[in-house]
């Protein structure tokens, strides 16, 4: 490589020549966000880190952006309005856009209850690259599940704007996956999410579905 | 690994079990910060993509934020006010750790010219793997190489709060490396960043320091 001494005053070299391409080859799987919504409860986390420790195990590289690592830090400024929430979800479509670029599969883990704003997500990022993962289980069975006692404060009064309570849940129309995880084991959840990626060759591994 | 099905009412099994060490030993080496503070001009992008170029050689996974994949996307909706500039670097901050946490090199470069910004970033983040690098060029240099002609419209008064100009930059009083770019050469100032890596096994690897 040349590089030219930064000593002159007339340079300008500047730009990444280190791209996602690049990356992609050097860690030998493609990138891409792949986006789990759902109600709270519908297991988005559960599913996006089983996900994520099989993508290890077969040597990828991956993230999970969730409450836990973005409501405390990127978005710790936010609150629950309709235009903070809003914000919540476009920011972390922003940072999951830029962990792609990096290389990694980005996955979100996020009830992102509005069907616009994850559209806008989805047009942020490249076609085919955002797959949008579809956590599909009744309210009954999530609020049976309340893991955290959220139903019930919402059911109490205490939550406002609690989605599936006091505000609704615009279920995707054209996911490109559904996992019913009322209906399906978690297992059976995983190696879908993975078949999907297997045959969108984001990576390429032998896998055996569980029988 | 044992997942527990996702039917029964009792699960929350929910945690990262991927690990930023886990990563890290999967990448085959750390992950850490590289924050590029310094004038308009001073070569923070520069240095920051050819210190990327030698490291992706290397085998290293890397990424580097900088004003054409932030202002255009998550700080899309920050002006240059006091406090936007404030919220700018706070949010570059959260999205270089997350990247960090990903097993990634991530690099910013940015005139970041506040102390207390920077301070702040550095308290996010695990001590020793924040390392700030003062990209040091005198104001008449950066002026005169003007890559983007703002200096020129700083001093005609058509952009205010020009750092350098009519708003303060604040050097930083112990960064873990000063680069001179005004009085040594692009390769020597990558060959330090380098050096420096190296001395705190952040990756291993022969590198030979340019004649």
């Amino acid at each position: 490589m040349n590089i030219r001494p930064l000593t002159s005053s007339s340079v300008v070299w500047h730009h990444a020549t280190v791209t996602r391409e690049r990356r992609e080859k050097l860690n030998g799987h493609k990138s891409c966000v792949l986006w789990f919504t759902g109600l709270s409860g519908a297991g988005k986390s559960t599913l996006a880190h089983a996900v994520e420790e099989h993508l290890h195990q077969r040597g990828c590289r991956t993230f999970v952006l969730d409450g836990d690592n973005v409501r405390h830090g990127l978005s710790s400024n936010l609150g629950f309005s309709e235009d903070d929430r809003r914000e919540n979800i476009r920011r972390i479509g922003e940072a999951a856009k830029l962990m792609m670029e990096s290389g990694v599969i980005a996955m979100t883990a996020f009830i992102s209850p509005f069907r616009a704003d994850r559209e806008s997500v989805r047009n942020l990022i490249p076609h085919g690259d955002f797959l949008e993962i579809y956590c599909k289980a009744s309210l009954e069975t999530c609020e049976a599940r309340d893991v955290k006692g959220l139903y019930k404060k919402a059911r109490a009064g205490e939550i406002k704007n609690y989605t599936g309570i006091d505000s609704p849940y615009e279920a995707p129309l054209k996911p490109e996956l559904v996992v019913e995880t009322d209906k399906q084991s978690l297992e059976h959840s995983v190696a879908a999410v993975l078949k999907m990626l297997l045959e969108r060759c984001v990576y390429a591994s032998a896998y055996q579905l569980p029988r």
